[in-house]
Formats: structure tokens, C-alpha cells, sequence
């Protein structure tokens, strides 16, 4: 079997296996639901996704703007489709790595991946902030909103953990940014890079 | 909180959430079983990863003799923590995509995953492979193992998938080949990441 047809297969056996939950979602949801199934094996995110109303319609125009994608780990970084990116001038960047947000991160006592968000901020582009795993960059996002200086189009809110990362991403569900939130304590980088890439997927195919 | 204290706080409650189950794994183990939920935090992993005897002592082993580390997936390498790995003396490589891998994949029509795995036997080092996608690379691994070509120190195989996977897993667990495998279809990169880190740091806490 072909990886293109492994991965028809795999969708086939998801939408199956998610049954009448499937059916509950709509068609441009479901597409980023199954991505999350596909990349895990974990039908959790059959239930646990919220996308805030229209955040996927958001998305996809802002991508097809030639939007920036900002991650908060290499990992997320490296799990998105840079082809796909490339090809409607999407740009991916994740700062975590970078000697300037180590020295301003350790001066303030604030994490590293709350500085990622700032220099985002400081990019003066349209950017969607993608985060797998630090709470810390959605509490910055949330504050960055709030004091007007900075307002991505959609927040990928899928940071996992044991510890503060349920209240964080209740900040962002509250919030009026467009947002796609993994509810509970699941998520992570596999996980952000999955929803970037299934809405990338769904700009080509509208193309 | 500080990011250590915050690990520190999750494996906690990672360990009180497994209940019984922690205490029936032996503490080697125990430790990689914590780190694949805490990076996922899907409480499976308390329940399906096999460790084929002596595995985590011949992981400690290659890893302080600096075993080279070879991965199937960008984001895979990319979860590695490269610090870690560095200071024992252990390279973190993965071939996909270098373009002469997709040349010959292209030419012989087999994955580029496959071919991969040959580049890592090509080598000529101890390797570590740690396979977080293609079931393809892990019966490549185990057909090079069958030929005499290929033996890795271990195998990391925990492909996530609907496809071939379960099967090919199933090929790594019948192995007389070191092995830390996922069973089912449960996996993934950042599995695989979370697997190789939870091996760097016992090394590191035991120096």
C-alpha cells in the first residue's frame, strides 16, 4: 500500500471508529478531529476539541493570506508540513531555540516560551500562535491580547500537562480570539502540528 | 512555578493517577512509562509498552558509550533533548529528508522510512533506532537484523497508526532484537522523543 492510500485507509477507519460522533461535527472540524485521531490513535479528541465559531473559516483565510505560523517548540515546528506552508507563502517559526528569549527569559524570571510570544508579537505580521506545550505562552498570549498589543488570528491551544495547563487554556476558551482548544489535560506538539497541517491540507483542496 | 518544579509536581500526580500499576513496574521502567504519559497524557502508556528484558540496561549502556541515535521522523529528532544527548557523547540523526533517500526511495519504490533505516545501517556505529511513524522502517530494521546486515543496540518502536502498524510492532515484540515497543496502534514522535529523553536522563541522574 501507498502512504497517500495508507492514509485514506487510516481517515476511513477513524470516521468508522468515531461512529456517531463523526457525524456530529461539521465537515471542517471533523477533518482537523480525524488529523488529532491520526497522529495519536487517541479518539479523545473525537470529544474534546472546541473550535471557537468559525475559527477553521479564520484559519483557512489566513493561510491563504501567506499568514506566519509561530510554535512554541522545535518539535511542533518540525511536525508541520513545510511543503504544503511553503507553497501559499506560510512561513513557520519557533523562537524557543533562540540566545535572545534564553537571556530575556532568565533577566525577567518569566519562561522562555512566554518570550517566544512576545517576539511574535514584535513580528508586526498577521501570525497564527500554535502551542503544544507550555501554558505560559497562552497565559502571555492572553495578556498581550488583553493590554491591546497583540491579537494572533487563531490560537491553537493544545499545550499538555498536569499542572496549569487545564486553567490556561480555560482563559483562551473564554476569550474572543478565534481559537481551536484541546478541553482537559491532552494535547502537545504532535498534536498543534496536526491541526496547522489539516488546516493547510484543507486550503489545498479548496484550491 | 519553575518548569522543574512543575515536572516534578506532574510526575506525581502521573504516578498517583497510575495507582497499582506504577508499583508493578520495576523503577527503569516505571520512569519511561511516566515520561510517554507525561508527554501525552494519555494514561495507555501505564499499560501498553514492552520492554524486552534487560532493555532499559542495554539503553544505559549504548547511551554512555555514546550510541548514536537514529529516528525516523524530523520531530522526532527534534523532541530529543539535544543538550542531553550531547554531553554523553551521543549524535541524534535522522535521514528523511535527505535527498538522496528520496532518490532511491523513488527508484526502488519503498518507503522513504525504509531507506532510512539502511542509511542508519550504513553507518557502521551503534545505533539506537527510534522509530515514532513508519511501520515500514520497523520491518526494515527487523529484515536487515534477519540478514545479518543490521543489528541496533535497541529498537524504539512505537509507529502510531490504523495501518500495518499493530503488525509491524508485532514483528519487532517476537524479535530477539533489544526493544521498547508500544503494543496497538498507540504511539508517535513525540513517543519516541519522550522515550529516548526518559533513557538520556537515567543515564545522567545515575553520573
Amino acid at each position: 500500500m501507498k502512504p497517500l492510500d495508507i492514509e485514506k485507509k487510516s481517515m476511513e477507519i477513524i470516521e468508522q471508529e468515531l461512529g456517531e460522533r463523526a457525524s456530529a461535527w461539521p465537515l471542517k472540524e471533523l477533518l482537523v478531529v480525524k488529523r488529532c485521531i491520526h497522529t495519536s490513535a487517541d479518539f479523545d479528541y473525537g470529544d474534546n476539541l472546541v473550535f471557537s465559531p468559525g475559527a477553521v473559516d479564520t484559519a483557512l483565510d489566513a493561510l491563504k493570506r501567506g499568514v506566519t505560523i509561530v510554535t512554541d517548540t522545535s518539535m511542533a515546528a518540525a511536525g508541520i508540513n513545510k511543503r504544503s506552508a511553503a507553497a501559499l507563502g506560510v512561513e513557520v517559526l519557533c523562537f524557543i531555540s533562540d540566545p535572545d528569549v534564553a537571556e530575556e527569559a532568565k533577566r525577567r524570571g518569566v519562561t522562555r516560551s512566554a518570550v517566544c510570544m512576545e517576539k511574535a508579537a514584535a513580528l508586526g505580521r498577521p501570525v497564527i500562535a500554535a502551542v503544544g506545550n507550555a501554558p505560559t505562552a497562552l497565559i502571555r498570549l492572553k495578556e498581550l491580547a488583553d493590554e491591546g498589543k497583540f491579537r494572533p488570528e487563531l490560537i491553537i491551544g493544545v499545550p499538555v500537562g498536569f499542572v496549569n495547563v487545564v486553567e490556561a487554556k480555560e482563559m483562551i476558551l473564554e476569550s474572543d480570539i478565534p481559537h481551536i482548544v484541546a478541553k482537559g489535560r491532552k494535547g502537545g506538539s504532535n498534536i498543534a502540528a496536526a491541526i496547522v497541517n489539516a488546516l493547510l491540507y484543507q486550503v489545498h483542496r479548496e484550491m
